[in-house]
């Protein structure tokens, strides 16, 4: 394993680095296909302390990658996806904490995934990629932490995939983990979201342009991306919240009678399609990682959810949101069942109507049961 | 208007007979566009009695057309729609009523729509067709009226687009409706719903065999019907009734670590999408009817929902599924509300784990309820 320099230089205040580590030849997969090359990227927020004690590892959802916090320098201007949640005096306190984020292996964010060269041919893996599962996210976590010298964690955070995450390196090695929170997440993927994601899939695959996956190089298959992301705004955003941000609004006084945009949601609607065509989603990276969540299921290796977790040691923190019916309360609650007894386990459930997006999007209820639980 | 003549024989017991009914021309819609020629298919099951008092419409939904029950001679083989609820000594009695099945304007079953030819150019209107409302539909259902000589029903019936006709032909001839009976409806659609069909049309369009709606004489549009049936699936069938059906049952004994389907719920989303492209939905009339739905707001023309509905005189029935989130019970409790002082007016809310679908597909709940009311 080698270390890569630094990227890029320290931000304000933020301390923010971007590394790219090669992680030690070959990484055997879950499903026993090996990759000769694997990289991670990653950023670091804050400075590692001497005693290498306070590194925090905050893990990214599906539509995300290692850009958690501060400007993203890229052409959207944006800020990082959890900017709310990291940075100076901030819950995940980067004046306290090491806070590392990694790209996904599988991920698009410089991490290897689909759209990297394969080393026996020179070109783009594209769909000769090998499936990735979760426990191989997990995995190329702690050859990071390793990477970095780092023992044990203070803390492991993650919502929705990020969560997933949590909870394969809970299984995995739980004496490294430290605190670990788990948001918007459950132990084992519905039929529900398989079937969303089959039909996210589709969406991709619609575009003439994804050509088998095939589309490095060539135009990319941005309709497929919007169509998938329009798809996906209907389950990121409850009922409510569209029926409270724009209801039946139209555009024009008096409804004009058209197959042309007509209502304000509409209008929302084609400015998701188009932002998702120029982000930074690869098509083939969202067909990987949601692959690896329909293969999600903590307790398939372990024969239960109980073995899987049975070496779990420090406190855990474990959220939902009432208005988040893909991964409802009670699946959550079976976590906390699930724990070594004795295990301390705060099960909190706040109120939001933003849905599955709420701890991004409304973070603000989180911020002080996050700030509390890292202490 | 004129009458051709019956398509088809009876058919054992049902009495099924086609009907191709002109409309006297030009029908104005809505919007004030002028349609020159239209026709209205129907079916009819039972005998019209002497007194012509004892007629019940039945109006069908975005998937459906006019074909209801009895065996439906097309290639799938399939039962009607509703063959659960309509036949001899079943909650519709076509041993007692003459149930009347209009296909909708704008539909895809031999009534005018998108798919006709434009009497202006001898080819298929396509994109060219005006948009319709539910409006236009119930008016359209009023002429089928006169022209069976029946000034007022003993019923009208309709769930989901079904109801929406019910509401307006409750507001344009209250006096002709008879007993009213509107299922997982809502006065007014919403802005999750006008998302919804805006991601199904943009399924559709991602087609390259849709062409801009000039699909007619060449392949048809069935991958884009096919994403967009997949996609519906997730809407008509609730999260529990998917986990119920399927789980995560994998197709094999081991997870195979593939991107090819490895779960039963993939398995069952090829053949929704195969038989969705195979079947009798013609893709630009999902495009009108949907849009027709966007504009459906009962209260709109009229001022109030109140307003709307002022002219109600004979009992109603209003059917709330507790499973069906895109329709709720609260929803459906303002038309009720909104009704005149002393109407009759039951609303049923019943239990199934099959959301939108419920009234279709567990007819058993709606039935003792369906027979009673309409007496």
């Amino acid at each position: 394993m080698s270390t890569v320099d630094p990227i890029s230089a320290a931000t304000d205040g933020l301390h923010a680095r971007s590394h790219l580590v090669d992680l030690e030849a070959p990484v055997i997969l879950r499903s026993g296909a090996r990759l000769s090359a694997v990289q991670i990227a990653c950023q670091t927020y804050g400075h590692l302390s001497q005693a290498r004690d306070n590194a925090i590892v905050v893990l990214h959802g599906l539509t995300a990658d290692q850009h958690a916090a501060g400007p993203v320098r890229d052409e959207t201007g944006k800020s990082g996806w959890w900017d709310a949640a990291i940075g100076p005096g901030k819950a995940i306190d980067t004046d306290r904490f090491f806070v590392i984020v990694p790209n996904v292996i599988g991920g698009s964010g410089g991490s290897t995934g689909p759209g990297s060269d394969n080393p026996t041919t020179g070109r783009p893996y594209g769909l000769d990629f090998p499936v990735v599962t979760v426990a191989d996210m997990a995995q190329a976590h702690l050859a990071l932490l390793d990477h970095f010298g780092i023992g044990r964690l203070h803390g492991t955070v993650g919502g929705c995939l990020g969560g997933f995450q949590v909870m394969e390196i809970l299984a995995a090695a739980p004496k490294r983990a430290g605190k670990a929170v788990i948001i918007s997440a459950t132990a084992r993927t519905s039929a529900h979201n398989t079937a969303l994601w089959a039909v996210l899939r589709a969406a991709i695959k619609s575009d003439p342009n994804w050509r088998g996956g095939d589309y490095y190089g060539g135009p990319a298959p941005s309709d497929g991306l919007g169509l998938l992301a329009m798809t996906g705004a209907l389950f990121w955003m409850s009922r409510e919240v569209l029926e409270q941000r724009f209801g039946m609004a139209p555009l024009t006084q008096e409804p004009r009678y058209t197959l042309e945009p007509d209502f304000a949601v509409e209008a929302f609607l084609n400015t998701v399609k188009a932002n998702a065509g120029m982000g930074r989603l690869d098509a083939n990276s969202l067909i990987y990682l949601t692959r690896a969540i329909d293969y999600f299921d903590l307790a398939r290796d372990a024969g239960s959810l109980a073995q899987a977790l049975h070496g779990v040691c420090d406190p855990m923190l474990l959220v939902s949101y009432a208005s988040d019916w893909r991964y409802p309360a009670a699946e959550m609650a079976e976590i906390a069942e699930a724990l070594p007894a004795g295990t301390t386990c705060d099960h909190v459930e706040l109120d939001s109507p933003m849905g599955h997006g709420a701890f991004l999007y409304q973070f603000e209820s989180l911020e002080p049961v996050l700030r509390r639980f890292l202490g």
